[in-house]
């Protein structure tokens, strides 16, 4: 019941049957189920569920409602950001603002947070005090990095601890609340449950960087566009880094690239990317995402010390292979 | 300790120290202090202190967070609308999507009703799994008012049941979820709460219908500008009900003059308003409104037999007659 598939598909089961086709309004109500509907990877529902029953012993089925919270959480965030992102296409399908219209992107996504509340607290009602402040606080923090990702976005100068706090607010926050969240329900205590936040944490800062790379340096076979950060001028741990090491002759012609906007202009993707390798950058990137592999691996053997961590670890392995 | 502006005073100094202030991003939370600092009645979390305390006879001061809940769950709620309706000003100042921007506007609504969620639960424990899931389906509800009043704003035919229920999601719902907060914080029966949440929907569709008739038909010295909605072609009850008492003469003028945009033009409000006042619509409005408070009343009564309802009664009675 905890391989990676089948946990995929009991997700996917309980978000489609979830009370919200055919309800009225339409306007409001057929964009959370169109969005929810793109599917993708389930990895926050399915750490929560993996989180309760490492430590509760029971059936991952019993924190459905909850694991699902996050992904109509998560859903409501991704309906907001391609609004202020201006982002037409989310997985191939336009995005909820331009299939409809903007006021109801926001108005929906309003409504998928609202409908997120009542699955935190719905089967563990002993535990919604904690659990529905941990609901607030990782969304408040996952307001605060989609903030600062706007906000150093118009910034000359950032430095990298400020572009690593900003993600793991954005991203790894997130991920490190889905844990804590099975953890409580599960019945852990306060100590056990910031071990398995910081565990998703350091997991979701290195989930987060590894997408940096393979953006400017793809696995052969990975048949995804290259360079779309560097064609967004996005400031990445990619970016930031460069500049760091770089010569001055190096760092002014970053700098000059990254000011421009020249389309998807192959020659500015591939001068980026032969500097970035003069610089080492994928070696230096590689390394850090490795030590925060190391520190969520630390974390995972306490874990695994404390609660029944085997499916977690298995289901993390062939995540970290992006396997599915 | 509670009578009506020292309620206000106090919920304006709970208010004021919410730990909002000087937290970073600041673009993130200083238009969530500015809206909040922007005042207004703050009825709602009255509403809730009042039926805690008649439910429980304990001081309204106990559950200040909870009523404080309602009202930053407000104030997101304002900011939205504002994006969505376009509204510049607001209380005489910029908007938020004004003085700063659309996505800021968005962000820091979504923060605020992150926030509120804290807010709800974290001084009654024990109550947290009902007092979350009211807020949701009010939350919820809100929503699916502000969608109904955007799609009926686009339609030609409204009934008057569809308007009523419009105004009772989208205004009433919460006026309601603020007493049901209350009464379930303060150890009400499931029968009460319902009792609470009637009388506070009834009240509210009553004072929507109030603020509709005062906006064409305002009383001496109010100082509003007269017929604000007319302006914007609101198919308000006022305007549903006319179509329905004129004679074809009448109903086709009225139908053209909701279908021009005549931006102040005085003629157009003087002649809608003339039309109004020959099928007596101050008058039939009225009624309806007195039939909504007699329903309240009538559940006032029922409620001041089981809880301690007088404090309650006395600030309904000055809010009725606006006198803050």
């Amino acid at each position: 019941m905890s391989d990676a598939q089948t946990l995929k598909q009991t997700v996917e089961s309980h978000i489609a049957a979830l009370p919200l086709a055919d309800r009225q309004p339409e306007n409001l109500y057929a964009p959370m189920v169109y969005i929810l509907g793109m599917k993708g990877k389930r990895i926050r529902p399915i750490l929560t569920l993996l989180a309760y029953q490492a430590v509760s012993g029971r059936p991952v089925s019993e924190s459905l409602n909850l694991a699902c919270a996050a992904e109509v959480f998560h859903n409501f965030t991704l309906m907001h950001d391609d609004i202020m992102d201006r982002a037409p296409v989310r997985r191939g399908q336009p995005t909820v603002h331009i299939r409809w219209d903007e006021n109801i992107a926001i108005l929906s996504g309003d409504a998928l947070f609202a409908y997120a509340m009542e699955l935190v607290v719905k089967d563990f009602p002993e535990k919604a005090a904690p659990l529905a402040i941990e609901f607030s606080r990782v969304s408040m923090a996952v307001c605060e990095g989609q903030m600062e990702d706007m906000d150093l976005a118009l910034r000359s100068e950032v430095s990298i601890p400020e572009y690593v706090e900003m993600i793991r607010k954005k991203t790894a926050a997130l991920l490190g609340g889905c844990l804590a969240m099975g953890a409580i329900a599960g019945g852990a205590s306060s100590k056990q449950v910031e071990k398995f936040r910081q565990y998703g944490e350091k997991l979701g800062i290195a989930f987060q960087l590894q997408d940096d790379l393979m953006d400017a340096f793809p696995p052969e076979g990975f048949g995804k566009q290259v360079g779309g950060d560097i064609i967004e001028n996005k400031k990445t741990y990619l970016y930031l880094r460069a500049l760091e090491l770089a010569n001055p002759e190096q760092a002014t012609r970053l700098q000059v690239l990254f000011q421009t906007d020249m389309g998807t202009d192959k020659g500015k993707v591939a001068e980026v990317l032969d500097i970035f390798r003069q610089l080492n950058i994928p070696g230096q990137t590689q390394a850090l995402i490795e030590s925060y592999f190391q520190e969520a691996l630390q974390l995972g053997e306490e874990l695994a010390a404390e609660t029944d961590f085997g499916p977690m670890k298995a289901y993390l392995g062939v995540i970290a292979k992006r396997k599915i």
